[in-house]
């Protein structure tokens, strides 16, 4: 499996992802999930992918070969598309068309093991700073002001600590910050999602990537964080009535 | 789907489940996962039952007709069987037998849609208290000091609270609250899983139903703790150091 977050917040978007791939528990492989796209000053890109391997390799490397710019093609590649929501389009036929033919079946295949699931997200100048989830299927939901954060892979250990504390105006060191929690409940409790983590910021109307950074298992931070959540966690646990046989 | 946990503390066993069962999430009822069985002053028994109801229903049910003294039958029911381990090889024979009869398929049927999976617990006297997983094959677990308690159903939510917050020497008061912050994480994050919780807390030695509860979702301690814990949640967040971008 796989964990990979995107959360849209008042100052830009900000993306985590795990590196762990696995084909069995006997079979782990670390492999990157976060892929960034840029036209400085124009436009920011990054997608996270969940699922088969090979086709989140080959839509990758699909729209990598259609952004070179000597290429003959019929279409606008992801560094030409105008907008975020032509990205997404063209990003959801990329996938469909690499399921399609790794199955050897056409049509949308959601059920497929070849399937997979995109988190995309970036800003193109004359846009807002979007965010989007894009199925096997080829098409893809947006998120908004009341669903500000999408999670692709092994989302559920670490949802509820971002339903609780999830705050669009937080600060991106704060959401960092929350994020590791999420990453960190996810990896404790659940094998096929590892370290290292990929983080990557992007600020609004700045049209270029931001902070970009892997951070490792003895990352000095996340492992203060980790620890000093246990404690945390026990004092809010303490902190609330125990239950009373009445 | 469902969510049941069944916890081993020092002082005795707690077990707490959901009451949501649903055929599609436009077809959603009430109905109860826990079971008691009880020889006063000898023994004391609970299951509890995720996965197709029918099978449930009918496990249930035979080990209910099988536990009738009248009942000429060839071999012990589990009102009689001597100990934890006979009781959960018993219903763990149940479980093969009735998910056999239900699919028309003999042998283990792990993968098959008539499936559930149970949690069972009590004590025997002339023996400790035990918790049990048992699986659709029919064989089972049993919970030890390394995993000290087990999930069934919708597990993922609610499983970081019990691995930070878990302590074999809590007491009831304190493991029933730390149930119904794991019990709601889910909720929040799971229309499939939803209230009323029932409550059973078997305290060891005592051979007899401990304190039994049916907790609804006005329940005055419920709703406090549900909603103090997004508060407590998000202050302790807050009071961990933020990320900082060296």
């Amino acid at each position: 499996m796989t964990y990979c977050v995107g959360l849209k917040l008042d100052r830009g978007l900000v993306f985590m992802s795990d590196t762990r791939t696995n084909a069995g528990v006997d079979n782990i492989s670390v492999f990157k999930k976060m892929f960034q796209w840029e036209v400085e000053g124009e436009r920011s890109i990054t997608l996270m992918t969940a699922g088969n391997l090979a086709t989140t390799q080959a839509v990758v490397s699909l729209l990598n070969e259609r952004s070179l710019p000597a290429e003959e093609r019929g279409r606008l590649s992801i560094i030409e598309a105008p907008s975020m929501f032509q990205i997404a389009k063209l990003v959801g036929e990329t996938l469909r068309e690499v399921i399609a033919e790794q199955s050897g079946i056409e049509g949308p295949q959601a059920d497929s093991s070849f399937g997979a699931t995109l988190i995309l997200g970036g800003q193109v100048r004359g846009g807002e700073p979007r965010l989007f989830m894009i199925y096997p299927e080829g098409n893809f939901v947006e998120a908004c002001d009341d669903t500000p954060f999408f999670q692709i892979g092994e989302t559920k250990y670490g949802k509820p600590i971002l339903v609780r504390a999830y705050d669009p105006a937080m600060t991106f060191e704060a959401a960092v910050k929350l994020l590791m929690l999420s990453f960190d409940s996810t990896v404790k409790a659940n094998l096929s999602v590892g370290m290292p983590l990929d983080v990557h910021i992007y600020e609004a109307d700045t049209y270029r990537h931001g902070y970009i950074r892997r951070i490792a298992a003895d990352d000095a931070f996340y492992t203060r964080i980790s620890s000093g959540w246990g404690d945390k966690l026990r004092e809010a646990v303490n902190s609330l009535p125990d239950y009373s046989f009445e």
